[in-house]
């Protein structure tokens, strides 16, 4: 997949804005783990995901994360060139999820034809809006809703994003996504057991009463869309 | 004042775009309580304060409120016009809290001149990162922070805005800026009083001991621009 694809307004850039771009953008191919971006200060730049998946979460002062969203293919990564923006006062660290294919534009780049051209800068809002949504989306789980909503909830997108019932993930990592701690997500893990909405194993938790786990996260998160 | 010194990139709009913003542009005054937005449907317009007061906040289903951000002289309100931003999804409130004096600049108006001016587009994306930043301070609060701390920094940042240290405030409506419950906030206000920070009164709050109610909810908002 080539950049031009990846922009939907590579269209309406001139014909040099497309050369620099173009130009600067380089490949990168990172394996699962890897942290790309973390903080304010660095300027990775702009991030389009190839093939692969991205993470982008917070860390508190005492390392305890939350992830505020994901990134799959055609996705662009804002904030790992967030320097180029200005305003932007919060660290947010991109790490890979899975084994990823990934273009970097150098933020210098991106930026001179981001100032000069409407298309972009409009493009660029949209991007960024999109992200706003994610994190009022967060914010108000966070503050409106109960762990167990946001626990079912969790593991019915990781169903989805895997496509597989049983997902190959540990206690620790899932309070990690959702800013808790691991033994706050043993406890509700084991109740969705007792339940039988779920089979707890080593390392893996599967999914056996969506369902009841549906009901019980409702309104889901395509209810942010309201009318 | 005038629309000119409220948008700083003014002069770098074409005299047609001037014109077109400055002709759409109404002056609205609003009494304190007025509720200006409400709801990402409507298309209040873009709403710049000339004077006074407005607060931003989110509502629960059940009728929780959480402030995420206030907006006072020269500030801009984009979140009124979100209609105009594609892939925003959440629904902001925006009230007066003092008498306030505003432009309303109309979404159409607004939104034609940014398609083609890299400059406003650019300026709205700086007005978007700055808002953007607010959340995700707030979001760190109230993922990381005790409601001790977050309350003891809403005291000092109301006393800050006001200009004094004898705030006139219900506790309901603290607990409507922090998204909390009015007892929750009765019954940290008195521990506040036993510890002499504050002295409470039928509808108000002074503030006694500034210097203890600072250190304990250091890091102060300021840390969010961390190095």
């Amino acid at each position: 997949m080539d950049l031009e694809s990846c922009l939907p307004v590579w269209d309406r850039l001139t014909a040099d804005q497309q050369r620099s771009l173009s130009t600067a953008a380089t490949e990168k191919s990172v394996k699962k783990g890897t942290v790309l971006h973390s903080g304010g200060q660095e300027c990775t730049g702009l991030l389009v995901v190839r093939s692969g998946q991205l993470r982008a979460y917070i860390l508190s002062d005492e390392g305890r994360e939350i992830t505020i969203y994901r990134l799959v293919e055609m996705d662009v990564c804002l904030f790992s060139a967030s320097c180029m923006l200005r305003n932007i006062q919060f660290d947010v660290t991109v790490e890979a999820e899975k084994d990823s294919l990934l273009w970097v534009v150098p933020t210098d780049a991106y930026r001179a034809v981001m100032e000069r051209s409407a298309p972009l800068a409009n493009y660029t809002n949209e991007l960024m809006s999109g992200r706003f949504s994610e994190v009022m989306w967060l914010m108000e789980q966070v503050m409106w809703r109960s762990f167990d909503q946001r626990l079912a909830d969790f593991l019915l997108q990781e169903s989805a994003l895997e496509g597989t019932s049983a997902l190959s993930i540990t206690h620790e990592r899932i309070a990690g996504h959702l800013g808790s701690a691991r033994e706050v997500v043993t406890r509700m893990l084991r109740y969705f057991q007792s339940e039988g909405m779920v089979k707890l194993a080593r390392g893996s938790v599967e999914l056996t009463d969506v369902k009841r786990l549906s009901a019980l996260c409702a309104p889901k998160k395509p209810a942010r869309h309201r009318q």
